[in-house]
C-alpha cells in the first residue's frame, strides 16, 4: 500500500494572548507515513481515534526555557496530549492489533510510532463496560482523575458542608458537583452561559449561576460561607471566595483559567484572611497522585460512569484539522463539556 | 488595710494605623481595689507580675461588630492578654495563695478577681524547671506553642530540606529557627536590625539577613529554592516565597505583621504559582491546636528551654504606664526578643 498523509498539527508560534489557529498551531499535510512498512523498533503503530483538548495545554505554550510543572510544546513539532487511539501493528506483545490504547502524550497526528523504550506512554483499556472510547480522556481519563483525586486527596468533606465548584461545567468540576453532592454537600457552582448552568442543575448542583451576568461574590454571600472551594478559576473568584470562606474552608487549586491568557494577574487583597480563617489551600497537579490513586480510580469511576451515576457531557470537534480552533475554544470557555477532538473513526 | 490604686490600662480609641500610646490606650489610675476585702464569689484575687505584647493585640483593636478569630477589646475596658500572676486570696481549692499562674486573659490592671465560673481562664504553673516567670508567656507560652505546634502539624520537614522563617528574632520565629535546625535543615532567617540578625545566628540560622537592607526576592534566590515557609510578614514576602519556593513546598501562615497597620494590602501578583508548584498553604491560629498538642507541649518544652537547648531572649518594658508603648514598639518592631511588660515584682 502506498504512502499515505499524515495530517500533524504543528506548534508554530508562542502566543502572548490567546491562541490563534492557523497561527499559534498550523495544520500541516507534508508528511506521509506507510503504515505497513515504517519500522517500529520493538514498538507499536497507533491510528489516533480522540485527542483531548484541555485549558492546561494553554501553559505548554511557552518559551521553552522557562520551567513549570509541565513540558513545554516545542517549535516546529506536533502538539500532544492525552488520546485514544487503535493498534494497527505491533511488535510488543502487550499490545495487540485492535487493542485500544489510552497515552497520555499522544501527538497530534493521525499516525503515530512508539518504538518500544516508549510504551511505557500507552495503556491498553479494557473498557469492560463498553463506554465510548472518548470518555477515557475525560469523565475516565485525566479530567477526572483531577475531579477525583483531588478531592479524595484534599476535600476532606463532612455531610451538610458547603462546596463551591467553578468551572462546573467542564469534565473536572462538573465531576466534582457529583462526588460533593454524593457525599451529602450543598453545592454551588459557576459557569459562563445559560445553557451550562441548566447542566450545572442537571448534575445535582443545588445553586448554579451564570458568572458573566452575576457576580460571584454576591451568590456567595447569599449561599455561603463556604467550606470547600474547587478553584478552576483564580483571581477574582479566589478572592470571593476567601472573602466568604468558613473557618477552616479547604481550597483546592486545581486550575487558572482567568490568568492563563492574561499577561495582568488580578490583584487579590484578602491574604490575610487565610491566617484569619485557617484556610488549607493545596495547589495540586493530578500526575502527583496517579501513584496513589490510580488503581482505585479505574476500578471505581468507569463502573460509575457506566451506571449512569456520575454522568458527564462531551462536546465533539469534528477533524484534526479544525483541532486549532477546539483548543481556543476551551480557552474561551466555549465549550459545552468535555471538548474532544475526533480524528478518525475506528 | 485601706483600698489600693488599680492601675488600668483601658482600651480607648479604635487606632486606623499604628496605635498610639495616650490615644488607642490610656493609663488610667481612678479605680482602688480593697485587697483584704474584694469579694472572689468562690474564685481568686490575682496579683499581675508580667503581661505579654503580641503582634496580634493590633487585630483586637477594632470595631466590635467586626467578628475574626480574636475577640476585639472593648472600649473602655482594660485590654487583656496572655499574663502570669500570683494567687493572693482564694476560695477554691485548685488555687492556693502563692501559686503563680498562667492566663490567656488576664488584663492589663495591677489585681484582678476571676470569679469562681471564670477559673478555666487560669493554669497553676508547677515550673519544676524553676525558670524565669515571663518565660510562660513566651518560650513556653503562646508564642512556643504558636512555633512548636505550627511546626509539628504542618512543617512535615526532611533532613536536608531549606526553611525559610520571617522574624526570625521574635519569640515564635526564634523557636521555629531553633525547631527546624533540630530537624536537620537549613535554615534562611530575617528581621529587621542588624542586632537582631546577629542573633538570628546565634540561634543557628544558616543565613541571616536584615530585610531592611536586604531584598528577600534576592536572599532566596541566592539559597533557596525552599521547602518551608514560616510567615510572620505576608505581603511582599510571601510573594517572594512562591516566587523561590520548591514544588510541593510548605507555606505556614502564621501573622502578615506587614498589613496589621496599614490599610493598603501588597498585591501579591504569582498566586498561580501555588498551582504549578502544589504549594500547601496552612493559616493557622494556635488555639485551634491546644487540645491537641497542649499536653506534649508542656512536657517537653519548659525542660528544653531549661536545659538551654531551646534559647530565647526577652525585652522588658518596666510598668503597667508603659504598656501602651510596649504594645506599639512590638507593632514596629523595635523589640529584641519576646516583649515582656513587668508589671510587679512577686
Amino acid at each position: 500500500m502506498a504512502p499515505v498523509t499524515n495530517g500533524r498539527l504543528l506548534f508554530t508560534e508562542i502566543p502572548t494572548g490567546y491562541p490563534e489557529p492557523g497561527k499559534t498551531t498550523i495544520y500541516d499535510t507534508l508528511q506521509t507515513i506507510d503504515l505497513e512498512n515504517v519500522p517500529l523498533n520493538g514498538g507499536v503503530l497507533i491510528k489516533t481515534l480522540v485527542l483531548s483538548s484541555d485549558p492546561y495545554l494553554r501553559g505548554r505554550m511557552r518559551d521553552a526555557k522557562i520551567k513549570t510543572y509541565s513540558v513545554a510544546f516545542q517549535l516546529g513539532e506536533p502538539i500532544d496530549n492525552h488520546g485514544v487511539g487503535v493498534v494497527l501493528r505491533s511488535e510488543d506483545p502487550t499490545f495487540k492489533p485492535g487493542d485500544h490504547v489510552f497515552s497520555w502524550k499522544l501527538p497530534f497526528q493521525h499516525y503515530s510510532v512508539f518504538n518500544g523504550q516508549d510504551l511505557g506512554a500507552l495503556r491498553v483499556l479494557p473498557n469492560e463496560e463498553k463506554l465510548p472510547w472518548s470518555t477515557y480522556i475525560g469523565v475516565c481519563g485525566m479530567p477526572g482523575k483531577t475531579a477525583y483525586m483531588g478531592w479524595t486527596e484534599y476535600a476532606h468533606p463532612k455531610k451538610g458542608e458547603v462546596a463551591f465548584v467553578t468551572s462546573g461545567s467542564g469534565p473536572v468540576g462538573g465531576t466534582v458537583i457529583q462526588l460533593a453532592k454524593a457525599d451529602g454537600l450543598k453545592v454551588i457552582a459557576s459557569a459562563g452561559s445559560d445553557k451550562k448552568v441548566a447542566y450545572l442543575r442537571e448534575l445535582g448542583a443545588d445553586v448554579a449561576f451564570n458568572y458573566k451576568t452575576v457576580p460571584v461574590s454576591k451568590v456567595l454571600q447569599n449561599e455561603g460561607p463556604i467550606d470547600i472551594y474547587w478553584d478552576n478559576v483564580g483571581g477574582e473568584s479566589f478572592e470571593a471566595a476567601i472573602a466568604t470562606a468558613n473557618r477552616r474552608a479547604r481550597f483546592i487549586e486545581c486550575g487558572t483559567i482567568s490568568e492563563y491568557n492574561n499577561e495582568t494577574p488580578y490583584p487579590v487583597k484578602n491574604l490575610k484572611l487565610i491566617l484569619y480563617k485557617e484556610l488549607q489551600i493545596s495547589g495540586f497537579i493530578v500526575t502527583g497522585l496517579y501513584a496513589k490513586y490510580d488503581e482505585q480510580f479505574y476500578k471505581e469511576i468507569p463502573k460509575r460512569v457506566a451506571s449512569g451515576e456520575i454522568k458527564y457531557s462531551e462536546d465533539f470537534t469534528e477533524g484534526l484539522e479544525n483541532a486549532g480552533q477546539a483548543i481556543l475554544d476551551v480557552q474561551l470557555g466555549k465549550n459545552n463539556g468535555k471538548k474532544i477532538i475526533r480524528v478518525a473513526g475506528e
